[in-house]
C-alpha cells in the first residue's frame, strides 16, 4: 500500500535536531522577530479564517504584548524560520485578552483538524502533545524536585545534585485492529466514548510493557471480545495527540468467532457484515455508524470493506 | 511473513486484566503459597541451572525469609497460578543474602536472555520494564507528591486531594530501519554503543511526539545519515526492556545515496554490499560484524540479505 499520511501526521517541520542542542541559539530564536509562535490556551488551537482557515502564528513581540509568560517549546524549522509553541493557562490575564481578539479563533485540536491542512494538523499534533507533557511533568518522578526544560523541550532535567534525572516526552503506543472473519468484521463500543447509539469502531488498547505489536493486538482482542486472532498485519500508524498516543493500525483474521465481551470496558462488540459496513462508510446505514476519516479506524475499516488490505 | 516472536517477546502470561482490578484478590494472591515471585536485585534475573537454565521463582514464604520488603508487581497468570516480580535494592540485607544463595544465579537481563526460553525472555522483559518504571516513579510528576501503586502495578496514583493524577507505565516506541539501495544496505555505528571496531547495525532512534512510524523512519535516517528514503515497510516489532522500548522494525528504500553523518550521534555510517553482509551474518567477514539474533536489527539485516523482505 502506498503511504498516505493520516490526519495529525504529515508534519512538514524540520525538528531541528542540531539547533535544539544549542541553548544560545534557542534563546535568540525565541526572541527573533521572524520566529513564529503557536499560542495554545488550554491546548486549544489558534486559527485565522482569512483567506481560508489556517493556523494563526504570532511573533515574539505579539506574545509579549499579550503578556504570555510560559516557556515556549521549539517545534522546529520551516523555510529556515524557527517555530515555537507556548501554553497559556485559562486563568491568566493573557488568556482573557486572547479570547477578546477577534482576529483569532480558538478550537480544540480535534475540531481544528477538520479545517486545517494535513501539514498543519501534524504541527498541531506535535505542539499539543509536547505542551501537555510539559504541563504534567513539572516535578521529577524520581525524587519529587521541580524540573527544568532543556533542548527546547525535548528533555526535562532534575536539578537536584543527588538525582540529575533526565525525563523525555512520552509517546504511548496503542494497538488498534480490525479483526475480520471472511465477510464479517468485529466492531465494538467502548465505555469511555461518547456513546452515540449506532457508533461502533475498531477495537483498541494501550500496549503493555514487554509485548510486541502482534501480541498486543491478540491480547486486546482477547480481553475485550474473547476472540482469538491470527495473521496480524500492520497497516499504518497515526499520531493521536490526546494526549500523546501513537495509534498502530493492524488487520487480523479471527481464529475463533464467539464473542465474550469485557463488560467493564465495552458496552457491546458485534460482527458486522461487509454490506452493512459499506453502507455505514457512506453514511447510509440505519444500524451502524463508523468513525470519520479523521481517525485511523475509518481507514482500517474501509480498506477491509473494499478488499484493499 | 509468518509471525515469529523475537527474543523478549512471546510472554505466555495472561496479564490478568480482570484480576488486577480486585485489590483484595491481589493481596491474597501475593501471600498465596502457590504464587510465584521473580526476585530481581538491581533488575538482575534469577536463574536456576538444573536441569537446564531457567527462571528461578520463589514462594511468598521464601521472599519473606530473605527479608525482601519491596512492593511486588503482578505479572499475570500461568496455569491459574499468580506470578509477581519484586525489586531488591543492592544495598539491602536481602540482596546480600540472595547473592550468598548458591542455588540461584543472577545475570543481567541481556545475558540471561541467551540462556532462557523465548517464553521466559518475554516474562523478563515485562518484569524488568515494570519494576524499573516503578523505581523511577515514586513521585507525582504533576505535583511532586509521593505516589502509590495500584492495580498490581498498572498504575501509580497521586494521593494528594488537589491532584489525584494517575500515571501509567510507559513504553517508548523506537523506529529501527534497514535502508537499502539495490544490493547495498546502510549500517551505522552510534556513539552510545560499546564500539567494537567492526560492529555496525541498523539505524534507529526514539520516535518523537506527533509523527507516524513512517515519518520517524524518514526523520531518523535523514538526521543520522543525511539520506532520504521511500517505501517504508513495517517488518516486525520487539519489546526491548532497557528500560522500556518497543523496537518497531522497518525496511526502507534509499531515495538518495550520499551519506552525511551526524557526528554527535554517529561515529560512522556506510553502505555495505550484500556479499559482505552475508559473510558478516555467518561471522566470516573481516570488515563487518552485525548484531546477534537477540536483536531485531539482526533479523532486519538478514531478511534483506537473503532477499526475504
Amino acid at each position: 500500500m502506498p503511504y498516505k499520511p493520516h490526519v495529525f501526521a504529515d508534519n512538514p517541520m524540520d525538528r531541528g535536531d542540531q539547533q535544539r542542542r544549542d541553548e544560545n541559539w534557542l534563546k535568540e530564536s525565541a526572541n527573533d522577530p521572524d520566529s513564529r509562535i503557536l499560542v495554545m490556551p488550554e491546548l486549544d488551537v489558534p486559527m485565522t479564517d482569512a483567506p481560508s482557515p489556517s493556523l494563526s502564528w504570532m511573533s515574539p513581540r505579539d506574545v509579549r504584548w499579550f503578556g504570555i509568560e510560559g516557556n515556549p517549546v521549539f517545534l522546529g524549522l520551516m523555510d529556515d524560520v524557527a517555530h515555537f509553541a507556548v501554553y497559556v493557562p485559562a486563568t491568566s490575564g493573557a488568556a482573557a485578552l486572547l479570547r477578546e481578539d477577534a482576529s483569532i479563533r480558538f478550537a480544540d485540536a480535534r475540531s481544528a483538524a477538520g479545517f486545517l491542512s494535513g501539514h498543519e494538523t501534524g504541527i498541531v499534533a506535535q505542539a499539543r502533545a509536547q505542551l501537555d507533557w510539559h504541563n504534567r511533568h513539572g516535578f521529577c518522578s524520581v525524587c519529587g524536585e521541580r524540573t527544568e526544560m532543556g533542548r527546547g523541550g525535548h528533555v526535562r532535567k532534575c536539578p537536584s545534585p543527588s538525582c540529575l534525572a533526565e525525563h523525555f516526552p512520552r509517546t504511548d503506543p496503542v494497538a488498534i485492529m480490525l479483526v475480520h472473519d471472511g465477510d464479517k468484521c468485529l466492531l465494538g463500543q467502548s465505555r469511555g466514548r461518547l456513546s452515540r447509539m449506532r457508533m461502533y469502531s475498531a477495537l483498541a488498547g494501550f500496549m503493555d510493557q514487554g509485548e510486541s505489536i502482534e501480541e498486543a493486538v491478540a491480547r486486546e482482542v482477547r480481553e475485550e471480545a474473547g476472540i482469538e486472532v491470527k495473521n496480524v498485519r500492520y497497516h499504518s500508524s497515526q499520531p493521536w495527540p490526546f494526549p500523546s498516543s501513537l495509534m498502530i493500525g493492524c488487520h487480523a483474521e479471527a481464529a475463533t468467532t464467539d464473542i465474550r465481551i469485557d463488560a467493564e470496558e465495552m458496552t457491546d462488540v458485534q460482527w458486522f457484515d461487509r454490506e452493512e459496513v459499506l453502507l455505514a462508510l457512506e453514511g447510509r446505514s440505519r444500524r451502524l455508524a463508523v468513525p470519520q476519516p479523521l481517525a485511523i479506524a475509518h481507514h482500517l475499516i474501509k480498506t477491509w470493506a473494499y478488499g484493499e488490505n
